[in-house]
């Protein structure tokens, strides 16, 4: 993944040695690999320089290896499936379903890639369950 | 926008007229409608049919005028930014900054268009901040 890149077209793609990176394959393959804990192959789709970042905590990891920690020293017998990738250019979006201890929760993961096809920064969003505000009532439904 | 498309192309591009729609032009559209309080214009990018949910409240919102209506009464003088957005095919993704009474609030909304380049499903979801978990800090920043 690391050869020398053309430089980037107008269509938005990014090129490793001639060939167009789907952003969507990326995120894909990075789920695939977190998911078997294989972190080798995790931590090759990554930049040298990533940097990862969780909105809702102000937290910032820098860094190939001390990202590959992070994730490889997260707790528990997670399992992640991914629900939905939107991806386009040198942007992705991934919606996943993340599940540990009997607990479900939503993973929400915004990806850009440098010229290099790899994953250079990594916006995390973790949105947790909460109660409607009142007043609508009239105009939802709930399931 | 509601005249006869051509057939789905193998793109994944949606057209009407013959012209491909961007996924990402219909939400920008959809988000600058919403800041102008532009009801008309809001209500005609989105599908007769539309589904609103919220997943974090399992709300859910059913069909143009209701959705319309669920909006235009929105309390509050919000006001809507577009961080980012990111559409392929018949799909795109927001991240909006919504401010209301002082408060910033992060929107991250997911779009799914229809053969009409209308705007038939809306995921949205409001990640708000927590406290990090324990474990973790010899890895990770604060900002």
């Amino acid at each position: 993944m690391a050869t020398p890149v053309a430089p980037r077209r107008a269509t938005g793609f990014r090129y490793v040695a001639g060939v167009p990176v789907d952003p969507r394959q990326v995120v894909e393959a990075y789920w695939a690999a977190a998911d078997a804990r294989d972190w080798e192959a995790f931590a090759a789709l990554v930049a040298a320089d990533v940097v990862y970042e969780v909105p809702q905590t102000r937290e910032r990891v820098r860094g190939r290896e001390a990202y590959r920690r992070f994730n490889a020293e997260y707790p528990g017998d997670w399992s992640v499936t991914v629900e939905r990738v939107i991806g386009a250019g040198s942007e992705a979006v991934s919606w996943t379903r993340f599940e540990v201890g009997g607990e479900v929760m939503t993973g929400l993961c915004f990806f850009v890639l440098d010229d290099d096809g790899l994953i250079a920064h990594l916006s995390d969003f973790w949105p947790e369950p909460y109660d409607p505000p009142p007043g609508r009532e009239h105009l939802v439904e709930r399931w």
